[in-house]
């Protein structure tokens, strides 16, 4: 049942530690021969030989070669598209120089990218654009790509992406047990320095417990959506968008805040007719268990986008601009009512892989900085100033030898 | 001891994960009481009520006014200093505007930000500066410090630095329990966004776990030197520089590479001579047994340091700027042998929190982008290309609401 309330709603996480720490154990150890034990074991799939399940640039290459012009054009436009805004993130190395001193800082880009693209139940090719392109553009040696497919089947869709994306490998399975592999790597699967992108509790679990390890981007739970929104805008357009992010799963959240109570019971009663409607109202009726309505004042209605954090922002105010400057804590913030969040999600340039369940307090959505390490570079001169500077400290932290190294050069 | 060889060397973390766990649900279940458990426990630290070590802003002060004036003078020097070279990452938001669209990046600093400040058989001011400076030019709303301190005394130096940095507060604490508190948030403590620095293993494993529910920095381990270099420095001064490191703890590692064998037997010699002289000789003695020293030609010499990805990587080649290139990974870099690492440890400008353990090849050292998240902004003004392009991916991966959201509007 959808809830009408002031509350906070808090997600708790379903822990699969144990199993996942054993499987984890299991890869490292024994490798290819664990992989496919495990393959068998959660995907069903007998699988004689690693190699069977990697597909290299030269299939995803024919692939993109049978695609029809006009799917061609499409897909070509979005690269595009989403190349564009993230090239706004580009960084410099830079370099000071004076007399004594010389520093700096050189931009190097992370190696080795392995991306993880969910699968299973449908596709999502616009989660190979969203998670490579950023990482594209500081040109990484090798961007390889694991998702789990149903079936053994794979759209060919997929494959041309992967092909346009310069992904080197597509590794057909998903799940704790490969990216472990890829962790650690096999004989068969390298070893690669950082994982990006959202998948099952399993997969996001095996992160958490892997990092360090290898890099990863952030830890992914369900889907957001809060929309804050006046009374003049019309219903139906406030629940399509309400809709379009509960149909991710069952666990996805819209949340609607307004401050008027009359408008917020009306658009109660018309999500309940809606409903219907819906090609997948069996999740949508599942995940709006998680959902509610709120009504309060503006000013605390932007408390609680604060405190909530969300995922994606709707922001249907006519005075957004003089509303942007509260909201401190958002993945992405979309700015009128026109601006529907599926363009958001699949072509406009942000990357929709976005912190959620609170933590954009902290982590930025998926940008050029994830696939690059900033190395910072020194030359000194030496002049007395920089002995008397490094002694001061050394000596009250008790470190003899970092004093000598500084004083007797 | 010392190894001669060319194979490579292994650091094996210290698992304590299970009393790290039941610590962190004990402080998160039961606050402050089980918080008072365990300084008891583990610190040995009778404490009536947490507020009593807790320091706040005016008592800084009134250290700072206490400092006596060529004090002063060098710690602010050396702020200045830190805080020139973190002004260069600093970026701006942007937007972008066209007919149809509006987009851009906001950066919202991170609000609340606690630094770890690691203490106990010494003490460590530099680290305040190192953690705090890139941190503090977004502005955040609150900085605090959380330090371990023995036998509840602690050095006005310690919190004059804090009063110059504009840390708020001061909690008198360490380990795995104080950083639980600061994530969830107790009667007394209140909950952080981020929490940064390296402290013990204890610490490390913690902030591992709660990764997610807050936001860090990176998981350090024992502190590392590589140094390269020809056979014509003077021993001496290479020698300074691989003890400056090994003195930091039993753990820390000095690899020393060469691509001619005698200069290294040379070396080698005078290490087992100079070792006497060492103030800290007993850390010392301990720390190189995991320390190398690496002959090979520079080819492989090259190699070898992208491998090991060390935290500090010193160049005493002629030609270094033709090598530097090919270094991909590393947390800093000196570029000559007249740059001690020491200087770079204390007042040259980058923070010394830098990626350990081979974890330069995905995490930089400390920075600005530490302190600040992007958010995303959108608006469209709607226009048919808009429609296509989206609902092109929601149909495939049917979502049909998606459809629904972009094209009825």
């Amino acid at each position: 049942m959808l809830k009408f309330t002031n509350n906070f709603f808090f997600y708790k996480k379903n822990k699969k530690n144990n199993s996942i720490i054993k499987i984890i154990n299991d890869v490292k150890n024994y490798g290819d021969n664990s992989l496919k034990y495990y393959i068998k074991k959660i995907d069903g799939l007998s699988v004689d030989n690693i190699k069977n399940i990697i597909l290299k640039t030269n299939i995803l290459k024919k692939s993109y070669k049978k695609l029809i012009i006009k799917k061609k054009k499409i897909i070509k436009e979005i690269f595009l598209r989403l190349k564009r805004y993230h090239f706004h993130f580009f960084l410099n190395s830079w370099q000071i120089k004076n007399k004594y001193l010389y520093y700096g800082q050189k931009n190097s880009v992370i190696e080795k990218i392995c991306i993880y693209v969910p699968g299973g139940a449908t596709i999502y090719p616009s989660s190979i654009f969203m998670n490579s392109i950023p990482a594209l553009i500081y040109k990484p040696k090798k961007i390889i790509m694991i998702t789990p497919v149903k079936k053994g089947l794979i759209s060919n869709l997929i494959l041309s992406i992967s092909y346009l994306c310069n992904i080197k490998k597509i590794i057909l399975s998903g799940g704790a047990h490969t990216v472990c592999s890829i962790v650690y790597g096999t004989k068969t699967i390298e070893k690669m320095n950082k994982i990006v992108g959202p998948g099952n509790i399993f997969v996001t679990e095996s992160k958490k417990i892997l990092f360090g390890n290898i890099g990863i981007d952030m830890l992914a739970g369900p889907s957001e959506l809060l929309i804050l929104c006046e009374d003049n805008i019309k219903p139906k357009i406030i629940i399509n968008d309400f809709f379009s992010q509960l149909e991710h799963d069952k666990c996805a959240i819209s949340y609607l805040l307004s401050n008027n109570r009359i408008y917020l019971e009306k658009i109660y009663n018309i999500i309940y007719k809606k409903i219907k409607n819906q090609i997948n109202k069996k999740i949508i009726f599942n995940s709006l268990n998680n959902s509610f309505l709120i009504f309060n004042n503006l000013f605390n209605l932007l408390k609680i986008i604060n405190f909530f954090s969300p995922e994606h922002t709707m922001i249907c105010l006519k005075y957004f601009k003089k509303i942007l400057k509260f909201i401190k804590n958002s993945g992405t913030i979309f700015l009128n009512y026109k601006t529907s969040v599926s363009y958001g999600d699949y072509y406009i340039g942000p990357s929709h892989v976005i912190p959620t369940n609170k933590t954009s307090k902290f982590f930025s959505s998926l940008n050029l900085n994830d696939f690059c390490k900033k190395i910072n570079l020194i030359v000194v001169n030496n002049n007395l100033n920089s002995k008397i500077l490094s002694s001061f400290f050394s000596k009250k932290e008790k470190f003899n030898s970092h004093s000598f190294s500084s004083i007797f050069r």
